[in-house]
């Protein structure tokens, strides 16, 4: 599967974490960075894989401290649907309702083992339709196009 | 203070208790509905609730199930920063550095006492600026202009 990583400076380390994780799963990844520890804006890093998940038609996972700045940014786009997840029944709600292709994650609220175990079921959950399509198609041509 | 109230038919019972309470702080409410629990879209009352915030300059409170689907159709648009919170912990750090102007809430996922706990958290939480402003303001023109 094709996944792209972004991330902020908070979960650098994280981003990292979970790349070796996907890798050893044998996926795909485009990660966009950020790559170091130094201080950078979440809205950049958030466009950046916005722009790969729609180009590729893949999913993507988005990091920062909170989760909720990089979830903020990247929902302003047409077309991603990001969820931000603290725990894996969210993460399965969050295809299964709402047909997330963004999870996304908090560094600074979830533990390294918690992070990897809602991305393995966010990863292997998948979207209901009906209803809850006729729902995502109402907002989903809203926001800035990419 | 003035506070926008939205949900969908999954969190009606959540917003209605919640309005209760906020009534009792003798806030301002703007109630758009929905207002039965009546199978409804949550993007059309995000969208109602968004045009508020915007047009009012306030806070708004938007519930659905699990909180993921509300907050999603709200970032959506340019000026609604829309944090989903599970913890008064995040619904501090959602105002302090993302300055959220729509708390999301999952009825589903946190208990009416976790609900009121971190709407009053949110309410009574401020922004830091600085760097964090530098961030909103580059995110927070993207998106449908209402």
């Amino acid at each position: 599967m094709d996944i792209v990583l972004a991330c902020d400076h908070a979960a650098f380390e994280e981003k990292e974490m979970l790349k070796k994780h996907l890798l050893s799963l044998r996926h795909n990844l485009i990660d966009v960075g950020t790559n170091s520890n130094e201080r950078c804006d979440y809205p950049d890093f958030a466009k950046a894989g916005a722009v790969e998940v729609l180009k590729l038609n893949c999913l993507g996972i988005f990091l920062c401290g909170s989760g909720i700045g990089i979830s903020m940014a990247a929902n302003r786009f047409a077309g991603i649907r990001a969820a931000l997840c603290r725990s894996s029944k969210e993460a399965e709600l969050s295809k299964q309702h709402n047909n997330a292709n963004v999870l996304c994650l908090g560094a600074r609220i979830n533990s390294n083992d918690e992070l990897v175990a809602i991305a393995n079921t966010w990863l292997s959950s998948s979207f209901e339709g009906g209803r809850h399509l006729d729902r995502v198609t109402k907002f989903d041509g809203w926001g800035t196009k990419l």
